[in-house]
């Protein structure tokens, strides 16, 4: 087998680094800084600085040099990026290869997922090729050995265990899912929840705050979820609950990290400024609003981040608008 | 409105703090101490060192006392404790009252659950007055001031609003669910996840293992709660999830408190004799694993931090047993 992963920031090096010793793996990167770091010196430096990357892992400028006659292909470019980076890539792409995407966001402007961007763009490939691998997964953690699971979905069942194979391994355990887009709604989603518990944690709430906006937070991301053709079950699992938990709780998630700052008075363009790598949830606020939009499903954490995001609300505001709303049965709106 | 709490441990007392100033409120206590300092000083020193109480809250060490013409009770002493305490206050129960257990745990010997204990002591109340409330509410955070929200079960769903509208603040938000079956599952099986969570923090595991723990962790404690008549939303909910990420990510929480040091080599009798205060995750998980063995349902977590609290299985090999399982589709063995 032979992978080709087109995105070389923490995550996609991570994805080809688990898989590289064990199959011929060639990882995309835009930047020619890094294919020069990793090439030369065995690390990515601007993106997963401190980590020796294997010896057989290797690495490419050129979108057909990465995509020879692979059989799977990662994709792991920010979401806003992935339609025009997959239009460039479209013709190197061998019809018959998997397709995995590891973006999650929501497409601005269309509001579509990542699987769908994908099908658009590679009208060739039959759309039960293409699935997305989402869970809580923070990179660094992954590279230093730790033990962590995540989901791969397809719509084809088969695909999915041939991936699942693929990358399991000692310390990275991989479940199959047939909820492509339950998974994809998980993941997008909770980039923006997180925002949310960053205030939280800015403004010095503890865990029963944190644990309530969690859960509240899976509520309106499942409720989206399940109208748009996800099945309840799958927020439960790794691609929802436990991506929503990690990325509210790890002091690296960019995404919280932006709430934290905000809730200490940094202006959205100050934090933006100060950070390389991109936190995915400023942008998939509003998109996420549109697509709820609809499917006319109510997203109260969202529409306040968003609002912050905005400058129209203060983040002091955020946890008192959220503990006021009228009192309601726990799991109203929910298509049971 | 007059309400007796039975149980003056942190939980019991902050429940009774929350409502006495706005109606008439009896603690009930069973030591003398605690109705000492909480009479003469307004603080319970042996469990809630450090907050004021309210001037209105009454205090007692009769359960006559206590019980006096009250309209709601609620019962909030450790589970094993639970029928002993109940079965000496049962002439004293106004037979219309509305009893609420915040117990969190499963009798050994029994398996029974919270609420059956109290029906099966309570033989002339009404089974439909008998609820739980259960969800992520770390007693000190909440005597705080920081917000929290939890939620409130009974069969029928007028009383779970009456009790809802009583508890209902500005800070601790309240939700309805009709599931008590499900909040009780999750209210008691979380605080044997947390201890394979705090080992997790012992070893030095960070948030994608304690993500995948949690997230795991609610799958096996949701196929328990199915198989058992609940409903399977309600795992996604505050008594489900948000209580389980509490306990498992809190610094106070005494269950992931016992895992932590049992990974740092210390001896579950040593752990006992230096905390005041009981960790129910110690006699759940046998308590757990029979009431599993009569519904025929696997629970990996579970069985493994058991077989840890008896000193088969070392600390150190509880995430690589639980990473090294076979291939699995995530939501095998939930009845979807």
């Amino acid at each position: 087998m032979r992978i080709g992963v087109i995105g070389a920031g923490a995550w996609g090096t991570t994805l080809a680094s688990l898989v590289a010793a064990r199959t011929e793996t060639r990882l995309w990167a835009r930047e020619l800084e890094v294919v020069e770091s990793v090439r030369d010196d065995h690390e990515n430096r601007p993106f997963l600085h401190g980590f020796r990357l294997p010896d057989e892992l290797t690495v490419t400028n050129e979108l057909d040099e990465a995509l020879d006659d692979v059989d799977v292909v990662v994709v792991a470019v920010p979401s806003q990026h992935l339609r025009a980076t997959i239009t460039a890539a479209r013709p190197l792409v061998p019809r018959r290869a998997t397709i995995v995407s590891v973006a999650k966001g929501i497409e601005l402007g269309t509001g579509r997922r990542m699987s769908q961007v994908l099908s658009e763009v590679l009208v060739d490939h039959r759309p039960d090729s293409i699935g997305v691998l989402s869970g809580p997964t923070l990179a660094r953690e992954i590279m230093g050995g730790q033990p962590a699971a995540t989901c791969i979905a397809f719509p084809d069942l088969a695909r999915a265990t041939v991936v699942q194979s693929l990358f399991m391994g000692d310390a990275f355990r991989v479940y199959t899912s047939d909820d492509v887009v339950g998974c994809e709604i998980g993941g997008a989603a909770k980039n923006v929840i997180a925002i949310a518990a960053g205030v939280a944690d800015g403004l010095g709430y503890g865990m029963n705050t944190k644990a309530a906006l969690i859960t509240r937070g899976l509520a309106e991301l499942t409720r989206l979820g399940v109208a748009l053709g996800g099945r309840p079950l799958t927020f439960l699992g790794l691609a929802g609950n436990g991506d929503l938990i990690a990325t509210c709780s790890s002091p690296y998630s960019r995404n919280r990290r932006v709430g934290e700052e905000l809730a200490r008075g940094r202006s959205l363009d100050d934090i933006a400024r100060a950070t390389q790598t991109v936190a995915e949830g400023i942008k998939t606020a509003p998109a996420l609003l549109e697509l709820a939009g609809t499917v006319g499903v109510d997203l109260p954490i969202s529409t306040t981040v968003d609002a912050v995001l905005r400058g129209d609300v203060s983040p002091l505001e955020v946890v008192p608008l959220l503990m006021q709303r009228s009192p309601k049965a726990e799991l109203q709106g929910l298509a049971v």
